[in-house]
C-alpha cells in the first residue's frame, strides 16, 4: 500500500506538472500543451508533456516511464485526461485506470465538449480517486493558448516590448539597437521558442528585416512560424495577416508573440487582443525618440484602468523584465 | 563598565541613526541632516536628528535626552561630530567629550573643510574610541543634498514622474489626473515633505496651477517652497529660476524636488542636473499622449547606458515606485 501525499506536497507536484507543461508550448499544437507527474511513495516514477505536433499526450508518456510502478500512484495532470476517440492515440483516462493509478489529481477541467468531465467520471467509475481543480488557475496560465482557442477562439497574445524607462523603443532617427543587454535579449529569444508563431508589422519587416528566429544554441530549430500584419503581399517565408481579429483563422497556432513595431504593438491592443505583455525595460533614458506603443484608441483615462496585473518580474542583468496579464472578468 | 556592541549590532543601530536622519531632510538646511542614536549596555538612551533650521545639531539632541546615561555609551552618528566654533551652538565633537561617551562610530567623514577628521581626531585625543567609514554609502544617501553641495556645489534633484507603462503622463488633450492611484499620490505629498524646494515648468505652472503643498494630515506646514523654471518672472509666491544650472544659486535648498513637466524634466537631465529619479508607474497603457520626458540631446544610445541604477521599489496599490539614482563615477 503506498502512502499518500499531504496537500503541501501535492501543491508541489502539480506546481512541477505545470513546470513540465512550459516544455511543450510553442510545440504541442492542435493538442494543449499539458504536464503529467506520476509519484509513488514519495518518488517521481514518470514525467511527461505534449510532445510535438501532439503525441504522444504527457499521460501516456509519463505512464510508459513508471510501467508497473504506476499501481497505485498518484497522478498529477495539468488537464482533465482525455476521453474522447482519436486515431491518434489512446484515450488517457482508459490508460490511467488501466495502469492501476489509485489517485488522479488534476489541475483544470477540460473545456473542451468532447471531454468535459467525462475524463473524470470515466476514472471515478473504475474506482480511482480523483481531485479537480489545485491549482487550476496556475495550469491555466501555463495552457493560456489552448484555453482561450476554447473560450474566445482565438490564440494567445503576448507583446512584447523592449523599452526605456520612459517607454521608448529607439531615438528619433530610428536607431533602436541595444536598448536592453544580452541577458535580456537571450530571454527574448527563448521566449521566441514558446510560440507557435510570431507577428511584426509591415512597417518593421521593410525596415528592419527581421529573422525572428531563436538564436539560443541547441533551440534554433524551435524557431516558430514568422506572420506580418500588413494589407498587401508577404515575402517568401512570411504568412500575412490583415487585421488583429484575423488571428482567430490562423491554424496550429496556440501562442502567437506580437513583437512590434508601435503601430502593430497599438492595432493589437486597440482590438483588445493582447493577453500578456512582457516588457524587457532598460534602466535609460531616451528623451525624445520613437514610443514603443501608437494610439490606442483611449476617449478616456479612466478606461485604461483595471486592465493590466503584475504577474512577473526578474532582473535580466541591469535590465528588468516586467510580465502582465489582461484582467479579463469571467 | 559598559558592554561592546558586536559588529551587527554595530550595523542595525547604525541603520537606526541613518533612519532618524531623514526625519531632519527637508527642515534642517543650512545644516545637514544628520542622525543620531546613543546605546549604552543594549538600551538606546538617547536619539535625535538636526531640527528645523540646524540647530540643535543630532547630537545634542541626543546628548540631552541620554543624560548622565551617555557616560561609557557608545554613540552613532551619521557625520563626523563638528568640531567649528559657531555662534548658534556648541561643538558636538566637544560635547561628545565631555559627555564621558567611551566610543562613536562615524559614518561618514564630514568634508567641510572646518572639520574634515579634526572632530574625530579631537574625540580621539581625549581618549575617545572612534571608528569611522560604516555604511558611508547609506549615510551618504540619506544627506545626498548636504553631501551633493560639499562636491557639487548644488542642491540634491530628485525628479519625481507619475507615468503609464508606455512613458505617458497624459492623454494628447492633456488629461492627466488619475494616473496614479490614492497610495502613490499619497506617497508624492510626503517625499514633497522631505524637500526644502519644490519645481514646476512656467508652462505646467500656467495649464496647472499646481498647489504642490503637502496634503497629509499633521504635514501641512512641511510644505516646501515654490520654485519656478522661467526666463520670465514668477507670480507671488513663486522663485523663479531661469536655467537648471542656476539652482547652484539657491540658498537654504539642499534638496529640490522636481515634478515636471516634459520640457522641465528634459532641461534638467539635459543639464545633468538630475540625482534621483521617482517613478510611480500605473499598470495602465495610454497609447498617443504626452510623453513623461522631452528631448534631452541624447545623439547616440550607448550615452544612455550605465547611467542610472535601480535602488529601491515598492508597491503603492496597484501602482509600483521605482527609484534609481544617477551613478556617478568619483
Amino acid at each position: 500500500m503506498s502512502t499518500s501525499p499531504s496537500p503541501a506536497q501535492d501543491r508541489r507536484y502539480m506546481a512541477a506538472a505545470i513546470a513540465l507543461s512550459g516544455r511543450g508550448r510553442g510545440l504541442s499544437t492542435p493538442n494543449p500543451n499539458v504536464g503529467c507527474l506520476i509519484v509513488r511513495d514519495g518518488h517521481v516514477v514518470g514525467r511527461g508533456w505534449t510532445q510535438k505536433g501532439g503525441r504522444p499526450h504527457a499521460e501516456a508518456q509519463a505512464l510508459e516511464q513508471a510501467m508497473d510502478r504506476a499501481r497505485g500512484a498518484t497522478a498529477y495532470v495539468t488537464l482533465e485526461p482525455c476521453f474522447h476517440l482519436s486515431p491518434r492515440g489512446p484515450r488517457c483516462a482508459d490508460l490511467m485506470a488501466r495502469a492501476g493509478v489509485a489517485r488522479v489529481v488534476i489541475a483544470l477541467r477540460d473545456p473542451d465538449p468532447r471531454t468535459d468531465g467525462q475524463g473524470a467520471a470515466w476514472l471515478r467509475d473504475r474506482g480511482v480517486r480523483v481531485d479537480m481543480g489545485l491549482m487550476a488557475d496556475e495550469a491555466a496560465r501555463a495552457m493560456a493558448g489552448f484555453v482561450l482557442r476554447q473560450t474566445l477562439g482565438r490564440p494567445h497574445v503576448t507583446l512584447k516590448l523592449g523599452l526605456s524607462l520612459d517607454g521608448r523603443i529607439a531615438r528619433d532617427d530610428g536607431a533602436s539597437r541595444w536598448i536592453t543587454g544580452p541577458e535580456a535579449r537571450a530571454h527574448a529569444h527563448m521566449e521566441r521558442a514558446r510560440h507557435d508563431a510570431i507577428l511584426v508589422g509591415g512597417g518593421t519587416l521593410r525596415t528592419d528585416a527581421p529573422r525572428l528566429d531563436v538564436r539560443l544554441a541547441g533551440l534554433e530549430n524551435r524557431s516558430p512560424r514568422r506572420l506580418v500584419l500588413t494589407r498587401g503581399a508577404a515575402p517568401a517565408g512570411w504568412t500575412p495577416i490583415a487585421t488583429p481579429d484575423d488571428i482567430a483563422t490562423l491554424d496550429r497556432v496556440d501562442h502567437l508573440l506580437v513583437e512590434g513595431g508601435a503601430a502593430t504593438a497599438a492595432a493589437f491592443l486597440r482590438a483588445d487582443r493582447v493577453d500578456r505583455l512582457m516588457l524587457y525595460r532598460a534602466p535609460i533614458i531616451i528623451g525624445a525618440g520613437l514610443a514603443g506603443i501608437g494610439d490606442i484608441g483611449l476617449t478616456d483615462l479612466t478606461q485604461a484602468h483595471g486592465r493590466w496585473r503584475l504577474i512577473d518580474m526578474r532582473a535580466l542583468g541591469v535590465d528588468r523584465l516586467e510580465v502582465y496579464e489582461r484582467v479579463r472578468s469571467a
